[in-house]
């Protein structure tokens, strides 16, 4: 039987202890191949690169514990998974996993988030995609706590197949010294950031911004992602790329805008 | 009786022909105050600036069919309504419209577009948004013939309220010489983009690409946003920033990942 094939890429860019643990442990599961950025994007959300040109690059990070192959790419997570399945992969991979990224990617961040990018623009061209990442920014975050599960929800994956249209956002608590407890399957939470931008004056006597916020949760609910990292459970949210709000038609169709004028 | 107050932004830039269009179509019927990129942001997704500086300036672009205010921004469509909402405008505004984007955000673009990504921001932040484009990528393509559904679309979601957690995706047939037939409430087409990737030599001898491609319809659906443009309709859609895929839950609380090992 041929080992299935793992496009593993990130948003935290090639050499982030994340990514290189996410390539450990699926080397137990599959043959690996790496197509990550360059360098970091985060908050890069679905961007990708249309007026200038990419770079590709086959790089050796890590002779012991590395992929089959590793590339660096110049663009964004969405762009390293096209190149990777039109340009870089022998076949079409089993699966595409993005992460393990240094920072929560629950609830509204998934909006926002380089990492899921990824996985939606595999889980886009029909490959089934996870997009993995530990609630801890640290560039030293354990990433060996959830080593279990991350290989327990992908040898799951693989062989009960992700729904079609899906893709995975798995959340994973910061813990001390003790795996997480266990895994929910949960609904993304009602949430937002509230925004609070310092402002500056700059050497030039011009105005300028640094984005900061804090986290605002609107959901008291226990079936969601939030509620299962804050006691002690690794998060799954199926997410799918049909934004579609179906239950809005109806209400849509009562307005007075289908006739000509 | 007060004017609405209306943020306009977009992903092609502050002077570009569709938001200059959509900021004269906004002036009659509310104040209008625009907040939108320096230079075009066309693919940027739903992009924010975490690690640099975001800078800010008042501007005047059109003396005469311009805006009550208007500000340019270094940064993203997000960055532009985060800024806008937290420190540019004078109070909440009662709605945010981005665009009127110069090319297609229907079907799957809507994951890729800056454009969206502006007017899903205000969503999440709980301003009634519309993201509106026209299927011409031309500089010169010819808002005016779409100029009285945009005004009627507008008109009627600031008398309805746009559903909670839905912002509108709003979508306008190139026409020739005459306006679009009439406005459909849609959902979002099933697509794709079959990427092809343009792969050169530099000068220093290093592969590069041009990412390139053609729009793949996966979808028959008369109720689509496709079929609707097609068929010389605007399309609306009902658009959601809540990406859960509810349907897929108990799916996957059949797999084996809820017992730790």
């Amino acid at each position: 039987m041929t080992k299935p094939l793992i496009l593993v890429t990130n948003d935290d860019g090639i050499t982030a202890p994340g990514l290189r643990a996410l390539v450990r442990f699926m080397k137990e599961i599959g043959d690996v191949i790496v197509v990550a950025p360059d360098s970091p994007q985060s908050g890069m959300g679905h961007a990708i690169t249309l007026d200038s040109t990419l770079h590709t690059e086959r790089v050796v990070i890590d002779k012991m514990h590395g992929a089959n192959e590793e590339y660096s790419c110049s663009g964004t997570p969405a762009d390293c998974v096209k190149l990777a399945l039109q340009e870089l992969l022998p076949r079409t991979p089993d699966l595409c996993v993005s992460g393990i990224n240094h920072g929560s990617n629950s609830s509204i961040n998934v909006i926002y988030s380089g990492t899921m990018s990824a996985a939606i623009e595999a889980g886009i061209e029909g490959i089934p995609a996870i997009g993995f990442s530990l609630c801890d920014y640290s560039w030293e975050a354990n990433f060996e706590l959830a080593s279990s599960y991350v290989k327990q929800i992908v040898s799951q994956a693989l062989l009960h197949k992700i729904p079609k249209g899906v893709v995975l956002n798995v959340n994973i608590p910061k813990t001390e010294n003790e795996s997480p407890k266990g895994i929910r399957i949960c609904r993304q939470a009602r949430a937002n950031w509230k925004e609070k931008f310092d402002k500056r004056i700059s050497p030039m006597g011009k105005d300028y911004y640094w984005l900061t916020g804090e986290f605002e949760l609107l959901d008291k609910g226990k079936d969601t992602d939030e509620w299962a990292l804050a006691n002690g459970y690794i998060s799954v949210v199926p997410t799918q790329f049909d934004l579609t709000a179906h239950h809005a038609i109806d209400d849509l169709n009562q307005w007075n805008i289908h006739e000509q004028e």
